[in-house]
């Protein structure tokens, strides 16, 4: 089962706390999948040393952030 | 014969609720192409102990989600 | 030369006939370039078995659904 | 020095043919990029009977295609 | 430190022009990242023969493309 | 701990600027990711010649730039 507890809006002040957002659903839906944090504590030396690891991890950084700009109205607002 | 019994709506209450979709869709997806539940409970130990896998994982629900936060609006009128 | 005989239209009553038609158009690309049914039925269990590609292929469903998904107005009408 | 003389114009007057111009476009990309027909001639049987990268292939077809229907507004004065 | 010399604008008269600029802007970002063009001549021949390279390659220049049709309202006005 | 100094906001002057910023947003995010500079200095040069793993990278700054280009509205008021 998992458990969603870090959405509770897609809503953020500024880009920066989206970009954040953005980081932690990455990392989150990593952590839901293989949810024992034995596992992934062995599991990060692999991909923060394997370049094509990092550059796919980046991959759905810019999805989820694109995803929480258009939710913000890219902050448009806020210029 | 492919059955789709888990996406009646793609309305969701919250993002939460909308990320659990995500995930879900993401799932039933694999389970429609591998159909034996068998060969999937055989497969889970690798992909879930491979990091790019994991990866890539990451990135199918954040594409399902952004399709979901899209037909909900982005959960704007519950700000 | 690639018929396309399963694409008359976007417009789908509802989001299961919609992920539906996904699955038709992810797997009929396939079909139009590896085009002999013998090969196909070949390789099929190497993919199935082999949890990147279900991964990879449960992505290509997720970016067709998301373009019928907004060819539908995300059913928004049958709310 | 890249030639593009498949592209007159986005428009298709129907979904199929629309799935048409995808492939082209994402035939002629390679053929652009690998612009020695004999050399590609090669390539052929390698990636036609790999089915990861049959998968590669067909989810270029699909963010080709998802262009093409927005360009046509999905088709939906055909409706 | 990035130059970046071909990015004017992001219109283009006809979609033939608007697929030129998508090809110039994934050849630009590689060479942007791999600044050495000897070393850029090396590899060249490397992914050329490479069909998974080259269907990842005609991908990026699909994304871009989505980006510049976007861009021109898909060339609408030119109906 | 992630810190996000360079995306105070996602409008740029021109698509030239735009394109520097998605550079700068891919890289930044393989550097949150692998936060150890020195690391960072060993891995650089394998993927600076893998062309793979460059083609890659091309599809991440295509994305960051999809999402920057969405808030600009394409600089269509530069036009």
């Amino acid at each position: 089962m998992i458990t969603i507890d870090y959405l509770d809006s897609l809503f953020c002040k500024t880009p920066a706390e989206g970009r954040m957002l953005a980081f932690t659903m990455a990392r989150k839906t990593i952590a839901a999948i293989q949810s024992d944090p034995e596992v992934r504590k062995e599991l990060r030396p692999h991909y923060a040393k394997d370049t094509a690891q990092l550059i796919a991890s980046s991959q759905v950084v810019a999805i989820e952030f694109q995803t929480i700009a258009m939710a913000n109205n890219y902050w448009r607002d806020e210029k």
